[in-house]
């Protein structure tokens, strides 16, 4: 399997699993399967529909693709059927989402390089990939966005961001690839397990 | 009158009515009238313009065609001067609400049709159209969007987008308005009348 | 200096006087530094992008020139670094804060008109310049738009960009703008002086 097919699947699976971590997410909530179909959707799509609007970047991978479309459906679905297994798995989740945060990031620094973007707006746009769906969600629920109030997250994806754009022109693709994922995956595990954040004005 | 007509006015006719019902939609709280006013011109604008965007398809319809602003602003206008007559027509205006989603959905549908636009996207799309104008008002106004807390909203509109998709190769185009929309009407009326709600994850 | 260099200057020091504003306008909050710079970053390029989303005029203007982005990064840094002090000139921001909507709505007209807008839009997308920036950081930290609680301020807005489009046929540019900034300038200092707002629908 070559490394472009590779990569297509893994994005495949990165959507399909946002949508279940999105749709997952309002479990505790009085809301009908819509709803969670809705937010599963916003949370799959949303950060990478951001960047490529805010880029002019059409069309969107999934208006173009509509497999993103399925796998958001099959995730969706899933959530219907084991959310309750699902549920249980939350330990397990924030691995997937951790591992997809990363992946989403380093993809969407990539998009911002070949579309000609400066470095420093590709960092920004990288993290809004990776981040921006879940912030989407939360806003449509009421609720303040997840990267406000948890342990150092957004902040994971900038640096794994800034990483990728110091080592890429140095370094082959695979291992800075390599590289930013596995520091934004050890930032926010070290950030979750010792409740790590950064300071507040105060 | 030919058809073309029929559509475009009856698009500003819908564009105001959906302006009013934004306006009124805040008339419990002490918003002033600017508050109001936007609110309308976001609830007749926003579900259109967010298809639009995410389909890169410019100009948007209220950017090309001035008319649509007026149809807004006389419809701000009339909430201001009649507020107190129009509040008193809910049951009038729950009509005008479902036949507005139902026409906008199915006219979202054609758009994307037209664009391109692989028919699972343009379902998504012609919903969009018809409800999101809604979500980013009550989102704006900090408050649950209406199609996570009332009965079957968005879904109908999505049913009526699905069976506009399924019939269109094989009925007139007016039959297919006419059922696609007729269906949305029903699904809707029916879902307020006997409370009906998707189930709940729990 | 040219009158260009002059505007190019004080559009980056606008942008870098609403990053402050932004970060600044959750310093009450328990938010942490990231939080703090990401709403200085959304209140100073929000509206902005969003007019330029919704005329699909790309590339958007910090995406194109990173010194935007580095104004931003300043503005930040320097709430960072001085918070205690900028949060005792409150007063002072509140004209800076009225500067920048009246700097940033008449400029936001002129892209319009340049880009072939109708006029009435051209209105619209002066005054979403000017002040949506601060209705999306509000909506994202879950508070009621500072548009729909304050005194006259967005209403100010438009009534400067309504001067600005009635009397530049007329008038040379520098006193066209001139003039439409300090209407926008007089009417907000008046609204916050004397408490004024419009007359809400009750």
């Amino acid at each position: 399997m070559s490394t472009t097919h590779l990569q297509y699947i893994l994005e495949l699976l990165g959507t399909l699993v946002f949508a279940i971590l999105g749709a997952l997410a309002i479990e505790d909530k009085e809301k009908d399967w819509f709803a969670a179909g809705f937010m599963g959707f916003v949370t799959a799509i949303g950060g990478g529909s951001l960047r490529d609007v805010l880029l002019g970047s059409y069309p969107l991978v999934w208006v173009g693709d509509v497999y993103f479309l399925y796998a958001i459906f099959i995730g969706v679905l899933m959530t219907f059927v084991m959310h309750k297994q699902l549920a249980k798995l939350r330990r397990t989740f924030l691995l997937f989402d951790t591992l997809g945060i990363g992946f989403f990031t380093v993809l969407g620094v990539e998009k911002c390089l070949q579309l000609g973007v400066a470095p420093e707006i590709a960092a920004i746009m990288g993290m809004f990939s990776a981040v921006m769906g879940g912030v989407i969600r939360d806003t449509l629920s009421n609720e303040i966005p997840v990267i406000f109030r948890k342990e150092i997250y957004a902040t994971a994806c900038l640096a794994g961001a800034i990483l990728y754009l110091v080592l890429h022109p140095y370094l082959d693709r695979n291992l800075t690839l390599l590289l930013s994922i596995g520091l934004i995956i050890v930032l926010r595990l070290l950030a979750v397990k010792y409740k790590l954040s950064l300071p507040s004005l105060k």
